[in-house]
């Protein structure tokens, strides 16, 4: 079974295993996990942010990314299919008492002028401050696609002059940076605070980081450990990330590689395609998820018609091009 | 002074005052007062709801007629200059742990494909699930619009086969009331919960009601209790509500006629104003306030380049005719 | 009938109405209310604090002041039959995200060494953090007793000497003054933040002020406009707490006499009734209040083998001498 | 170094770290990791209950197994020393709503007769509502102290009766059970809802599950989604649970043996050290703390006079005679 519904579904690698097996910790809560603070350095520096913390999940990572930057009864504002809109049920709400207001966008990119149009200033208690944009790179329920670095640099400067915060959900930076060769930290530049996922294409089993200014980190681990996150020898799982910091970036390209071929399988212009997820229209994707799987390439439905396929660590050359097979005779 | 700035500045008349003044009263928290149990089922008459509710302001209203549709992690969708998005200060998502994602309608009508393209089912721990679709009739913010009978019937057709729950932000529904002559019940029909308020168009100094079925309204007085609106001889409030029902909703046409009367002033087409709300675009707002406000007539800017104006029950033909003229002459 | 079950079920007298009839007003969402401003400056004054702010409950009034010395994921100590603790239905954690610890004294009396014991200092990411300490007084549950003024001089210093502040939930706190002399100043200057009630003591048919610093007023001011208490034409109710400061304080010695009769009457000792509140143990409390409420006497339960009676302004010295009468009967 | 400030410190061993290594794993959020399942479903057979579910952390196992029984505005009981009051930095009111009132043991014994007391059943909108009783065993900053299974056995009557839930902190439970021999199942029966840790003394570097029915499991697995807990390949860790299920139990019995050799070395009565925690009173703890360290044992301050040692898996029998002979000389 080649199994595309998820990037977030590769089990680590034998040399993975070895580097989580033989890890040296700490009792992270402590702040001596010598692993976890290679890991949350590295990072940091990659993305040209003073300080990380490393977190148990991209969803966790988003919430107090967010929250860092926006109080309880402020407003962010972000794409309505973004995953912290859809995908984290409602947690910014609930746990963090934040409210949103949300652009629909068909590729998931910031849209300047509804940002201009919804923006709120400061009015005291009149209404809702926005304090925070919040923006996804490569966006995932937009399929994949990357957001242009001129329009993340024209938002960070709106943004300023708006005196509001830009937050990254960068849980596919990596993605980003593979497709385009833009440097992570040009990415990084452009926002206050982020978020990246090791779990995802980089194919760490648990974990992302959240990046942003030394008072910015210090201040999450509070909340961190407020919110259930705080582990203890995490080395074990930083070690996974390290190594795949090390092993797992540049071959994100095959992914890419992979994705485009299994685009043109099902009728869809690979160059459409900016990463590793497909998105493909099916009348009845139901239908279409079931024939599919029965013939050996699990993918997922996202909606009624909607049928998304992402390439990953765990899926060969050879299994995207059984899968492109498969797909295409359905089709 | 001619005070246009908002139809929340009327001030009590005399015999509302004497109707306050002589209103029977108990504590309303133990379920007491006579004078708001008789509002409080008029209101849910006239909307043909089984219950109704007093609160101090439509904010908490709003807040928790929202809260009795949408659980904490659970999602409302609306329009992104509701009041429930923009003018409650992000209550809605501080205090009940609801998020929003919002569509954007030059009118503020609901619009049902941005409604089907947003809805999300229930999908256990993957998605955030929409639980209820919030509408507001008159729109506030873009400027006073009704909406349409027929849009609000399709909008609880269509939430009803997606098992989201409808609510209905009816602080100006006098007003959409009067200018079109349907019946409030017929409003109340198309919501599952709504609020109404006492204190704009009405001319009470207090108050507003949160009108559902009986079991809503049980709940809904435990979180007022909770929620620090669960006051005592509230009668003296309710008798206004009352004063008001019998003297200042048929009196809602004269508003509108005023209004229509600036709008001509100011060049604005007056069929495009629907009730009592004007919406005009100046090039520098706050210098058009300052220049309108010199010549004794207060308005309120609501963006760089938007002017508001309310004509209310302390706005009388005169008033409204000074107005006019002090406005042309400004334009 | 003469009901004794609380003194918030005061009715408004004649000239209170009146003074509400012909009370200025404006709109105090605005800062446009007279009536409003002169009741704040007042009881600020009265109370030696900076600044006053009218709320539409006690329990709105106790959640905002705590809150603005508690930040959500820290802890206020307080007395476990607070009125903060059993009475405004966990708004603290629910809607402030603030979390308490208890002691337990038989009068509702700070426990100095509870206080020490359980102070908790901020440890980062380890313990919760102590931020505030809060007494009642009079304090209701405990029926009515008098925090000494020593008492609460003595937890000023010691909260302030920990970096805790100290809110005082002062309710009755009108009671206390006219029991003991004691210049509300000197109560006001134990604490950084109070709350007092208009509609309990004092006869008004709605509100409560918080009172503190400038500062502490401006952001509450926001804050309660998002917890939905904020009125409009809030004059007409300030009215009635001006014209009960001018006529309702001293009398409250009257309730004191009156409850001493209504102690003496059930077997209780005059002398440990020290306001308004009598607490009277009996067998079985639901049967008692219901022979008393027969013989034209409404008492309450508060426990199984608890009763409580309170006076109030609508009990007169004959109403007080008649219920002595049939209390004694049934005792 | 030996290093006695928590049993959180422990390391993986090196058999350990290879059935980490050797895990088989899926994606956890899927439900598709047969090793989380064997884990969750060994805990659930141990403990008698229906379901478990894994956790990254005890706070996070803690905060959803209290909201499992205790909803936004209600209020749980407990000792003002537990964890859940004072180690979870206020998660319980800034995450879930829920607020609590305290009594004070000196072991941290459930108090039957406070429970009664502070107890508060459903009054509609007048009073807070007890959901639930939350008891720890054994309870940490009481210095492990067992909760007698009578005891608990009387609390699940009580709270069955009062119609509350029992929530059962068993962070160390594996060590009340070693200690006294107690089943597991039979500490289960007398909770409703409980949870148990994996890295304190069963040494596995992290990880906590959620006890309870499959219906509150089920609902819980959405609440950690919510709240960031969700998570990919989480067999790696659960083997690591696995493991400790079969290896770190039984072997308890040392670190409670070496516990009660550090106690003799300190002047303490080793009867009274029932577990694995040894609190020692010194006049300044402080300096005491920085003496051991100085001489190779690392103690910790948990109070300005109170020091507290815990054995555990990294412990050997000469480390904890060592220290005993270290801790002897500072004493």
């Amino acid at each position: 079974m080649i199994d595309l519904r998820s990037d977030t579904l590769t089990r680590p690698t034998e040399s993975m295993r070895a580097a989580m097996a033989g890890a040296d910790v700490g009792d992270d809560v402590y702040g001596e996990d010598p692993t976890v603070a290679r890991l949350e350095e590295r990072v940091a520096e990659l993305l040209g942010h003073e300080a990380a913390l490393f977190m148990p999940t991209g969803s966790m990572s988003n919430v107090l990314a967010v929250r860092s930057v926006v109080q309880p009864g402020q407003e962010v504002l972000c794409d309505s299919s973004a995953h912290i809109a859809r995908a984290e049920l409602g947690a910014h709400g609930a746990y963090s008492g934040v409210t949103m207001r949300t652009w629909t966008h068909p590729r998931g990119h910031v849209d300047l002028d509804a940002v201009r149009g919804l923006f709120a200033p400061d009015m005291g208690p009149f209404f809702v401050r926005t304090a925070a944009i919040s923006v996804e790179n490569t966006h995932n329920f937009a399929g994949g696609t990357v957001l242009p670095l001129q329009l993340l640099r024209d938002l960070k400067e709106l943004a300023t002059g708006l005196g509001a915060a830009v937050h990254l959900d960068g849980a596919r930076l990596w993605n980003a940076h593979v497709a385009t060769g833009t440097p992570l930290a040009e990415y990084g530049a452009t926002a206050d605070v982020l978020s990246v996922c090791l779990s995802k294409g980089l194919g760490a089993p648990v974990g992302s980081l959240l990046v942003g200014s030394a008072d910015t980190v210090a201040e999450a681990r509070i909340w961190r450990k407020r919110m259930g996150g705080g582990m203890r020898q995490v080395g074990i799982l930083a070690a996974a990330g390290l190594h795949a910091l090390d092993h797992h970036v540049e071959r994100l390209a095959d992914d890419h590689a992979h994705a485009r071929l299994l685009a043109e399988a099902c009728g869809v212009d690979p160059a459409t395609v900016e990463t590793n997820i497909v998105v493909v229209q099916r009348p009845d994707a139901a239908a279409f998820v079931e024939r599919a799987t029965a013939a050996g390439v699990r993918v997922a439905t996202v909606g009624p018609t909607t049928v998304r396929m992402v390439t990953h660590l765990d899926v060969t050359r050879a299994d995207a091009e059984r899968a492109a097979a498969v797909l295409s005779e359905l089709s």
